[in-house]
C-alpha cells in the first residue's frame, strides 16, 4: 500500500521553515502499513496543486495533503480541491458555529475571512478538527484517498492520531511492516559494508537493509513487509543474532536510542553516578545527558576545563604534567578523569582533551587528535582517537566516543 | 531563475530524518536570485530516481539533487545519473588518491566499495568536495543543469559554499538580491509585529519582509531585488536606521551572528574572561561557547552543577541558603555566579538554575521557572524568567537569556 504526501506552502520553498510534518507523517503511516513513496513541497499555486496532485493520483492510492488552510487569501487549497473534485463549497453550520465562539471568547467581531473559513465542499467528508478551525477534508474519488489537512504542526498531529489513521486502517487492507534500527559505534560505513556482505548477500528477500550514517553514529535498518507480524519478527530475531556475532561490541542500542540514554540506563540499573571533565568537547557530553529528563538522579555535574588554569585548580592536574606533557595527552586526560571522580564525588567520570581545530594543531598532535580518559571504582582506561578536521564534528564524534567508552566499561 | 530540488533517500520517506537539506539549499538559492519551485523527496530506486529528474528538467533549468551517494550498495544514484546521461563511470584518480590517503591515514586497507567511490561519470564536471569522499557531479544538458551532491549535511554545506553557489552565479545572469537580517532577542512576533506596524506599512514595494521566530531568537529578514546593488545597499540602510529607533535594545546581530558570537566579540574587545555555572541548562552555553573557535582565549571554563552537593563544594553556594530558598531560587543563582567568577579567576560569570521539565515543577516554582545571574568586576545581576512547558525549548531559551544578559551588562 503507497501514499505520496504534498505540503503546500511558500514558507517551505524559501527556506524559511523545515517541513518537519512529512517525516512525522511518514513514520505515523508506516506504523500502520502504509509506504510514502513520495514527499512534495509545493507553493500556494492553483496550478502546482492540481498538477502535483493528478500526478500522485496517478500513481498511488493515498495522497495526504497539508497547509493551505489558513483564513487569509494566499491560502486557496479548500477551494482548488472543491473545483478539482467539482464540488460546490457550502457553510457547514458546526465548523461556522465553532469560528463563531472562538471570535466572540477573543472579542473580536466576525468578518468575510472568518465566514470563508467555515465554507466546505459539499462531497468531501469532514473530518472533525479539537485542534483550530481549518476544515480537514476527506475526499474520494475512483478508489483513491485524498486528505487536506492544516500545516500547523499541531493541529495536523492531533487530527491524525484522533481520526485519520483509524480510519485509513478500517479503509485500506494493510499489509504489515516491520522495522528494526541497530545503533552501532566504531565502525565506519565501507568497512561495515565489507565486514557484513556475506551476511547482507543472505538476507530473506523480505528484508531491506538500509545503512544510515551520521557523525560518530551508524545505524543498520532493516525494513520487512509482510502478512505476518510474529513471522517478520522471527525472521528480524534470526537476523539479529547472526549480526550480533558478527559486530557485537560495536551495537550500543535499537531503534534511534542515543547513546547517552543507552549510558544512563546502565548507571541508573547499577545504581552508580557520573561526572564530567571536559575540555575539547566543551560541554557537549553534559548537555548530551542533561538533554533527558531524569538526567539528575545518575548525573552530578561536570567541569568544563578549557584553561590549564581550570584543570590545575579544579580537577588538581598536575602542573608540572601540564607543562611537560601538553593538555592534551594521556597524563594528563587520566589526571583529569580521577579528579572530576573525586571532586564531583561520583562513582564514574569521563575526561576528554584534544585539539577539536580548525588551529592548535602541531606535527605530533594535529587538529582531530583526541585523548579520553574513564575512570570507575577499579579502573582507569584511556585511548588516543584521530579524527578529522572539523571542529564541530570532532566535537561530535569525540563525546559519542567518550560515552563509548563508559558503555564498554558498565557492558563489561 | 527556478530551480527543483530532488532529496533522494528511504530514511526520508519512513520519517527516519528530516530533510533539513532542503530548507537550507532553498534559502541559499534564494540568495542568489534562484527560486525554488518544488521539493521532492524520494527513494534510492532508479525508476523513481529517473522519472523524477526527467520530470523536473521538462519544468526548470537547474535540479540540485542530495543523497544516494554512499559507498554501499543501498546507494545508487551515481550509476543512475551515469546511465540516464549516457555516461561511463571511469576512475577519477584525485579522488581515487584521496580515499586512499584517507584509509591509509587510519589503518584501513581498501575494498571493493572504497574503489567504486572513486568512479566518476567522464561527461560530468567533477566539483571537489573537501568535506568528504562522495564525489559531487555536474551534469549539463540541452542546457539544463543537474547537480548531484552528497546528503551528508555538512558535506553539501560545504560544497555549496565552496565552490556550487559561486558557479551557479556565474552560470546562470542571475538578478541582484540583497538579504540582511537583524538578529532580535525578547520580544514575541506578534508583539513585534505590532511595534513595527508603521515602519512596515512604508517599506518601499522592493523591499520583501519575513518573521523568522526560533526559539529565543526572532530574526527579521529585509529581501530586496533589483538591478543596482549600491541602491540596494542605499535602502538596506535607511530602513535600517528606522528599525533601530524603534527596537535598538533588543538587536543583538546581524545575518544570522549567533548570540554567543555577539557576546565573544564584546568580551574580545574587551579583553575580559567568561566563566559559566549551569544546572538547568546543564552545559549548554559552554557547549554553544566553545563550538567556535578561538573560543579558549576568552572562555576559561565552566561548572555544570547539577547536584546541590557540586553547587555547595565547588561553587561554595551556602548550603543554609540551598535548604531555605530551594536551588531555584535567587539567592543560589547569584552565589553560583560569585562562586564561579572566583572559583574560575574570571572577569564575568553566568549562573543558571531552573526547572527545565517535564519534571520537578511545584506551585511555586512551575515547569519553565529559571533564575539567571550574571557577575562581574562591578555589578550582580540576576533574573527570573517563566518559559515553557518543554524540555529543550527551556535549556535553548534559557541558555539565550542568559548570554542576552550578559550582553547588555558588557554593553552598558
Amino acid at each position: 500500500m503507497q501514499a505520496e504526501i504534498i505540503t503546500i506552502g511558500d514558507e517551505i520553498l524559501i527556506g524559511q521553515i523545515v517541513d518537519t510534518n512529512s517525516a512525522w507523517m511518514a513514520k505515523e503511516l508506516n506504523g500502520i502499513g502504509i509506504n510514502v513513496g513520495k514527499i512534495t513541497s509545493i507553493s500556494d499555486q492553483e496550478a502546482d496543486i492540481v498538477s502535483s496532485l493528478k500526478q500522485a493520483m496517478e500513481r498511488v492510492s493515498l495522497v495526504l495533503i497539508t497547509g493551505g488552510l489558513g483564513p487569509t487569501n494566499d491560502d486557496i487549497t479548500k477551494k482548488t480541491l472543491s473545483d478539482l473534485f467539482e464540488m460546490n463549497l457550502v457553510q457547514d453550520d458546526f465548523l461556522f458555529a465553532k469560528v463563531e465562539q472562538r471570535l466572540w471568547q477573543r472579542g473580536i467581531p466576525m468578518n468575510r475571512f472568518n465566514r470563508e473559513q467555515a465554507l466546505v465542499p459539499d462531497g468531501a467528508r469532514i473530518i472533525t478538527n479539537n485542534h483550530g478551525t481549518a476544515p480537514c477534508m476527506w475526499f474520494e474519488k475512483d478508489g483513491k484517498v485524498v486528505i487536506s489537512m492544516p500545516g500547523v504542526p499541531f493541529e495536523m498531529k492531533g487530527i491524525m492520531q484522533d481520526e485519520i489513521l483509524q480510519s485509513l486502517k478500517q479503509h485500506f487492507s494493510t499489509p504489515v511492516i516491520l522495522h528494526k534500527t541497530v545503533m552501532t559505534q566504531g565502525i565506519g560505513e565501507s568497512v561495515m559494508a565489507e565486514m557484513l556482505e556475506d551476511w547482507e548477500g543472505n538476507l530473506p528477500a523480505c528484508v531491506k537493509l538500509a545503512y544510515l550514517p551520521s557523525p560518530g553514529v551508524l545505524r543498520l535498518r532493516m525494513s520487512l513487509l509482510g502478512d505476518n507480524l510474529a513471522e517478520l519478527e522471527k525472521i528480524i530475531e534470526e537476523q539479529l543474532s547472526a549480526l550480533k556475532k558478527i559486530i557485537s561490541a560495536n551495537i550500543f542500542g535499537y531503534d534511534d536510542e542515543p547513546m547517552e540514554l543507552t549510558v544512563a540506563k546502565l548507571l541508573s540499573d547499577k545504581g552508580k553516578t557520573l561526572g564530567t571533565a571536559e575540555s575539547c568537547t566543551g560541554g557537549k557530553i553534559a548537555h548530551l545527558i542533561t538533554s533527558h529528563a531524569g538526567s539528575s538522579s545518575y548525573f552530578k555535574g561536570g567541569v568544563v576545563a578549557y584553561s590549564n588554569e581550570v584543570k590545575e585548580n579544579i580537577l588538581c592536574v598536575n602542573g608540572e604534567d601540564l607543562e611537560k606533557y601538553g593538555a592534551v595527552s594521556q597524563q594528563v586526560v587520566e589526571q583529569m578523569a580521577i579528579g572530576a571522580r573525586k571532586v564531583l564525588n561520583t562513582d564514574y567520570a569521563i575526561a576528554t582533551s584534544g585539539v577539536a581545530g580548525p588551529d592548535g594543531g602541531t606535527q605530533e598532535k594535529p587538529v582531530g587528535t583526541v585523548w579520553i580518559a574513564v575512570a570507575g571504582p577499579n579502573d582507569l582506561i584511556s585511548h588516543r582517537f584521530d579524527l578529522y578536521k572539523n571542529r564541530e564534528r570532532n566535537i561530535q564524534v569525540a563525546s559519542l566516543n567518550a560515552l563509548n567508552m563508559l558503555r564498554n566499561l558498565l557492558q563489561k
